[in-house]
């Protein structure tokens, strides 16, 4: 693969392109690997910066529908949106998020909007590392919003914000009692939380929930980066596209508060950081799956561990030696 | 430290060199890293071999008090009691677990009793070795029974199950609709459901609770390794000491089938291999943190990586080589 061409036809913003790189970044075979880092390196230079929002919400809220509106209303505002799906769920079962455009349809028929679906990979970690990959191809590509979409499960939640500028938690409006259904530690990753369906029949629901929602966030602590009134709960119609522009506009006076003061970068910079030391672990951990050899002694020092023949930090030492050699 | 004068003592019992002896495996220290692994190794040969009980259950079901009613109920048989706890929460804000022995007052006084608070070690996987190498030392110094306890909160569950032979989950006696706050994967552990305060006021509630779980265990998959009739949902008073020979008989002819069936052994010998491998993975990526040349290179290589200046890729794989040397 030329993956020079690759780079500058990815550049040059062509959707394409854009769909193989990100099949490369996703592929774990070691030449692959070797290809995508050398993709990213030649990336690096663009310069070009979208807004990564992180989305979130437990299935049934509407998140489709929500994406879909909110993505047309920007493509409409003359940006150009990507959206990456992140379901861990998505190696068993089919998974909460559908693994086709179908569920976006208007959107996928736009030019300026790039949906990708879940990669299919059991781990976390590798699902994490892909995502990251796959934002810097759709920044360098040129896209202005790059929205990361996750299913309201923990882990996958803390993974999206950890490589997103802001984070929405979408809501579907419910009775009060509902409200303790969203854990606590989700809550406090949002910056925005969006009751959805504030239309027709439900609109007085949505109303009262976003009530409930708005106070519950007033009891959380704040954080350094919060500007006042935020995080902010609102009502939005994903239906009517009512409170989308307004909905919009607040994550646009919160993107411009954090980069006046400095979070904006330093959150990002953080966010460096920390990919690094997870490529880091990833790669040292790599080495007992990567070479043959030791995959084999691993499997049967394993053995012997499990006949009670050898002691289980014994067979550690053994394998480390080897790796030492 | 002498270690073989300590194995000795440990076989042979003395609840002070046992108390040493875990305190030695939960150091991280690299010297008492390896003094524990000689210490261990010493004592492999003992042949002992305990019925490792995992137990969980949210704060408010009582379980410290089933405990020591428990505990005080196998002594009285004749039975050599050691009780762990691991709560992940104890590094921050001192844990759901209380740290010390006043909550079991009574257990705390008798000869054939062992009480351990959870260490406070902010990562699960020090935990989870400092637990299982505890565990080893408990059934070499000849303790029948070794009760795992953990707080109902997700990832601690799956870890105790991971190092026990059956697992219980205790339940407070409450209204259908709080069923649901059990989480379907921390049922789907569990050997033994038991309703807890089936006493006084609430008997007939807890009754009404055990018919519910009972309900719901019917619901799920069975398990290989379940007999005709597991799991099951019991009722227990850990006031009257009512219900606690069923549970504990229960408890007995479950393990006796597991143990003619195969898959007891068969259990023992996955979790022995599944230690190694953990084991591994945690001495491999400890050499990133033991050597300060190495630690210092991460932090600068962090540092710009946060600045720009350094893709996290080529950053990792500047320490990868070092490491290679």
């Amino acid at each position: 693969m030329d993956i020079d061409d690759l780079a500058k036809r990815v550049a040059a913003g062509e959707r394409r392109a854009l769909a193989r790189a990100i099949t490369l970044v996703e592929s774990a075979r070691p030449d692959h690997r070797a290809q995508a880092a050398r993709l990213l390196d030649a990336l690096k230079g663009a310069g070009r910066e979208a807004l990564r929002i992180g989305l979130s919400g437990t299935p049934g809220v509407g998140k489709s529908t929500f994406i879909e509106a909110f993505g047309m209303f920007l493509i409409e505002r003359g940006l150009k949106v990507a959206v990456l799906a992140v379901d861990p769920s998505s190696a068993r079962s089919g998974g909460s998020i559908l693994g086709d455009k179908t569920r976006m349809e208007r959107l996928a028929r736009e030019a300026n909007a790039f949906i990708r679906p879940s990669p299919s990979q059991t781990q976390l970690g590798g699902v994490a590392r892909r995502t990251r990959e796959a934002v810097a191809l759709c920044e360098a590509a040129g896209f202005d919003v790059v929205l990361i979409e996750t299913v309201g499960v923990g882990q996958s939640e803390t993974m999206v914000a950890g490589m997103a500028d802001l984070f929405l938690l979408l809501i579907a409006p419910a009775g009060g009692d509902e409200l303790q259904g969203v854990k606590r530690g989700i809550m406090e990753m949002a910056d925005l939380i969006l009751v959805n369906k504030a239309d027709g029949a439900l609109k007085e629901t949505a109303m009262r929930t976003c009530a409930d929602y708005a106070g519950a966030l007033r009891l959380l602590r704040k954080r350094a980066q919060d500007p006042d009134g935020y995080p902010r709960a609102m009502t939005v119609s994903a239906l009517s596209y009512d409170g989308l522009p307004e909905a919009w506009a607040a994550m646009g006076a919160l993107a411009e508060w954090r980069r006046a003061q400095g979070y904006w970068a330093a959150n990002r910079a953080e966010q460096a950081r920390r990919w690094f030391e997870e490529e880091l672990r990833a790669a040292l951990l790599a080495r007992l799956e990567n070479d043959p050899r030791i995959r084999g002694m691993v499997a049967d020092l394993g053995d012997s561990v499990a006949a009670g023949e050898t002691s289980p930090g014994a067979a550690a030492d053994k394998v480390l030696d080897v790796l030492d050699r």
